[in-house]
């Protein structure tokens, strides 16, 4: 059970982080868990509002029905740990995806994979995880360790997932100075 | 101007990130910038839509203009860098969260210091920016290197932010299996 860092690297964290859908049957130790929370407590937001709340689902009874929920939500049911994050009122969806992202980066940095989802039933999903009808629900993460587990994971990972596609080319997001998709990148 | 990664611990770089509004007039180099945008391609949305654009800001002019039409945005007036995060619609809010999260721990994974800023004056922000009128401004993200600068700077923030306050403690924002804030952290 990790108590230290792991020591990866940061920048290697986040740009090798990917969406995983398929957990072994490993727990989330504890401390592991304690420190992904953390993670997003620690996350800026607009006027510090902090705008969130955890709820953390690991009853696997529980999992499956909350991945029911969603169409693409599979995934749920198999996970370790889901988070429900919470927020104040649909206003806060940006600061929800940072605190997603942190709690998703924190995660990978300790071996663990994860997976946003959306809850396309947001009653049945609120429902059950007894959610206030003043507070908006903004996505379920999925945890769990992914296959190969361990503190090799990110690497052995980072390695098939830096040999693939997937993303738009960077100099078809990116202008400068003004919007414009057809400047290319100076250099 | 570094070339490889500068081997700052990812949970580290993740709860250390504060938004700084003060920055150096030191640039931020060519190849860090190319790394900070490649965070953010690399960013995952929900079906894969990567549905962000960067329009990055260099000119002190621009800057000094995108600056008035924040309400607490004085910061992007002295920024090296501004990145304006446009996004497809007001619907991708939360990816867009998660994008300018990653921009954020990456630049701050270089010694690169960030803060958001929202445009309270959209429609001025949008056509100085040039912006479509089917496109969403999502945010404003300063960058820039923070005092004192340089490879220690994380750890000498970090120091002096781990024994700050500013984040609610965890055990008012986690309940677990279902919704209720007075549920404490189990052990």
């Amino acid at each position: 059970m990790p108590s230290n860092s792991p020591g990866v690297d940061a920048y290697r964290c986040i740009v090798t982080k990917r969406e995983l859908r398929s957990f072994t049957d490993h727990p989330i130790e504890e401390p592991v868990l304690m420190k992904i929370l953390h993670a997003g407590r620690m996350t800026g937001s607009s006027r510090n509002r902090q705008p969130w709340h955890f709820v953390v689902v690991r009853e696997r009874s529980r999992l499956r029905e909350l991945a029911a929920f969603g169409r693409f939500a599979q995934h749920v049911a198999t996970a370790a740990v889901a988070i429900a994050l919470v927020i104040e009122d649909t206003g806060a969806a940006f600061d929800a995806g940072r605190c997603a992202q942190n709690i998703m980066l924190a995660a990978w940095s300790w071996g663990v994979a994860s997976c946003p989802a959306t809850m396309h039933h947001g009653p049945e999903a609120r429902a059950l995880l007894s959610i206030p009808p003043d507070k908006a629900l903004a996505i379920v993460i999925s945890l769990g360790y992914p296959h190969p587990r361990g503190r090799g994971a990110i690497e052995r990972t980072a390695l098939r997932i830096l040999a693939s596609r997937g993303r738009r080319p960077l100099a078809s997001m990116v202008s400068w100075e003004r919007y414009g998709p057809s400047i290319p990148v100076p250099h």
